[in-house]
């Protein structure tokens, strides 16, 4: 007997909590957390129950859609630890704070391999023995370039794509092929910063905060929905560099804590925006 | 057709939500918010459920007690602002604060009067056409004190006692009086200085972050129980004038935060924690 | 005998330092704090010291001058309350606690007047006993809306205008009059969000962190050197709505703290960045 | 030609700026950078100054203590990287942020070796080709232990001890070897929760905020100088261990960050508070 997770999107109606959980309540299943939230502008309908019980899937599935409207989302997660591949770049914090986590057990993930445009990380993936694939420019252009990481993929069949500071742009046809299962951390307080070297945009404006932003992947580069964003303080002493420094210990917490939120299975879509059970 | 909030607390078991859920369905009331948390290690049942739609109490809670556990705790509050009395000593930045919000629609309660041991804050008070009464000290002790204190408020009936810096201990006798019904703000992040003089403390400690906690007051001081807390960084430059200055901001928007969370009824109390629905 | 405060930017070339504290130490003025810095992309040097004795203000002045290069701006200040006019428009929380500030003497300003292109603040203002200026709209539009402005201010004669969520754009040649003397609070964390509506933007890109800033007004809107920022957190259950009332706070503290700044002498610019000796 | 900082601590008087900075202005070194403070309750004055060009330290340091106070403290320091050797226990989280660091140059410090009383974190250590001693219990109580780390220290002459998560109370004797020399990661916002398991305390108390506290050690546990203080929010829904998985990350940030001064000579000590050039 473990905890396992039921996920209901749908739109909105009287009595939803009440039949849910009725449905849980009848097969002895013990609710252990639940959260729920209405989003008012969509009237849609969000509900994350936590229980204990042992239970077939299909049949609890198919008995919670009978007491839910036609088209309800209803997903059961058992919490197992989610399929990942890493892309980077020259940047090592990100990748080395979640080699870490995955080394000692803490990113509810199995990291299956890392892939990069540069070769200048393999060396600290080796000390964690996992695969490292280098895939570098100049071959040909970015359908070549994604062609190259399709292949990839193709051997290991990932749920989740993590962008870990990877520093370039992926197409749209790419990311269709991923839907709400690419996680990029963006270097500012989005929308603030878009594009490339914000920190260098951040020193121009002569911000006295700057921050870090976890997002999905969608087509519209910088723009997909927000999970995780934070923020330090700085000053007029704070060079560009500087800046980068001291927002790299932000990237890896923000990384880390929209990661976990996502592999908990605490995250739902409400159009461009998220809806964050945590 | 107005907005109520149904406060249930008792000991957890299966079924709780569906059976609260199935009530308020059953009469046509609309759930517009719900909140529900279990304290793993009192095995207590928190929920705090916001609905629209006409209802007379009494039924309704008859109605819930008959799915609750025997000592269930319900109630049924409108939202009605709260009938407060707010103590002061000489500090102005918490009190104004609190006029501010009160004279503007924005702190959910009726503030009846200020209550000081100084006569120093009188012509504030005035501005905003509130009564003021000044209770010295010098006369008989604290016994005679809070006599007179005690009539002041035999004429309110407040529901609420607020000590918006009241620079005064207040004994168990009359603290017992207003059980979790007096709400502090403590100048320091407890249980870090408590006592006198926190920022005093705070510079011989030569702390980086200083902080203000808004709290129940019990017999205990500076023990009761915690409702919100917030800290604000600090550096060697910082003289315990400095340190008091920095810290009156954090002050009042604390104690407003906590105001706002117990005046919309979020806030229960669990042992000497709070269980806070926000 | 009192503390002053020296004031010097100037293009950077080895030995200021030394020279202008030896200026100081000749005239046996005591130096109480000193900051000092040194922009590497202009290479301009920036100075504040505050020194206690008695000193003539020219004759000091001079001999400063002769130790420092040509172009270099030196000035003296006694730190004495700046003269400023606040304008406002409907909300009340940054007015409200910029007159409850000035009325306890810790704003380090002489509050004049309030202008505002609304009535609803007269009686906030009235409390305080300070002149409240209505200067309504449709009269003949912004030229002539800003004669009118003109024409108040002529009688104040402020050293600066700090606009308290006045929801009105001033023209290029009105701002100009005032360089580097208009302080406006904006509702976002800029450059997110600029023009109008920020909450509404804010709201509609599911952002998870919201903020103010405090800047020096230029003929761009919301594009002038940045004084503070800060932030506080936010998730998917805040509405546009929820979204503003959460921000007044950090609004009103943000504006708060940048006049604190500017007031004491603090702030320096340096292009459309500030420079600032906290 | 490197960038050198000079470090000045004695008693204050008046033209102490003047006198050094003229030394290095006649020498013709080039100030980059440069901080004072002067504290008022002890007179005593601190200076950091950064500088650029050739020069022997001997004769500069003489010329130094000429113009100051005869028990002046006068340093000269390169910036090399500091030698250091970290203790750990069972918690990998602050050694593998350190090991991280180090391996990418971000540390500046030269990590010699890990020590540890338990042996699960040996993997660990050996994927970055470090030394790693184990000294376990049990062999002869707190004497014998300590003697085993000297033998161990002794083949390594490190300038600084770093506890990151170490466990085990060193004597007053053992501490009194490394006079502010050894830093020590406190998992609580200290003052409050001293001693053992302070997350326990912190969910006994219900706090609101928790936080981490990098600290020198001194004879009295818990009291040494403080150095870095940093907090995040939590709620009535965090258990212990909730906690400490939440204090984890703010540990490794707070840690680093107070390495990174130390290592950077920019703090002080003023009595048991530091005074940070940062």
């Amino acid at each position: 007997m473990s905890t396992r997770v039921l996920l209901v999107e749908c739109e909105d109606r009287p009595g939803l909590v009440h039949g849910i959980t009725g449905v849980l309540f009848r097969r002895g299943l013990n609710i252990v957390g639940n959260q729920e939230f209405v989003d008012a502008g969509t009237a849609r309908f969000y509900m994350r129950t936590e229980f204990d019980g042992v239970v077939e899937a299909e049949p609890l599935l198919n008995e919670l859609r009978a007491v839910l409207p036609a088209a309800a989302d209803v997903r059961l997660s058992d919490l197992a630890p989610k399929r990942i591949v890493v892309f980077a770049s020259k940047e090592h914090h990100c990748l080395a704070d979640l080699l870490v986590r995955h080394e000692f057990g803490q990113l509810n993930a199995r990291l299956l391999a890392v892939v990069s445009n540069h070769e200048s990380l393999a060396p600290l993936v080796a000390k964690f023995n996992l695969p490292f694939h280098h895939l570098g420019h100049g071959d040909g252009g970015r359908e070549s370039h994604e062609a190259g990481l399709q292949r990839i993929l193709e051997g290991y069949q990932p749920e989740f794509l993590v962008l870990a500071k990877y520093m370039r742009i992926l197409s749209p046809g790419f990311v269709g092929q991923f839907p709400s299962r690419i996680i990029n951390i963006h270097h500012s307080f989005l929308p603030a910063f878009v594009g490339a070297k914000p920190y260098h945009q951040a020193f121009q404006r002569g911000v006295k905060v700057i921050g870090a932003t976890a997002h999905f992947v969608t087509d519209h580069l910088d723009e997909g929905p927000i999970i995780v964003q934070q923020v330090i303080p700085v000053d007029h002493t704070h060079t560009p560099r500087d800046l980068a420094q001291a927002g790299h210990d932000v990237e890896q917490i923000v990384l880390a804590r929209a990661l976990k939120l996502v592999f908990e299975d605490r995250v739902f879509l409400c159009g461009n925006r998220t809806v964050i059970f945590d």
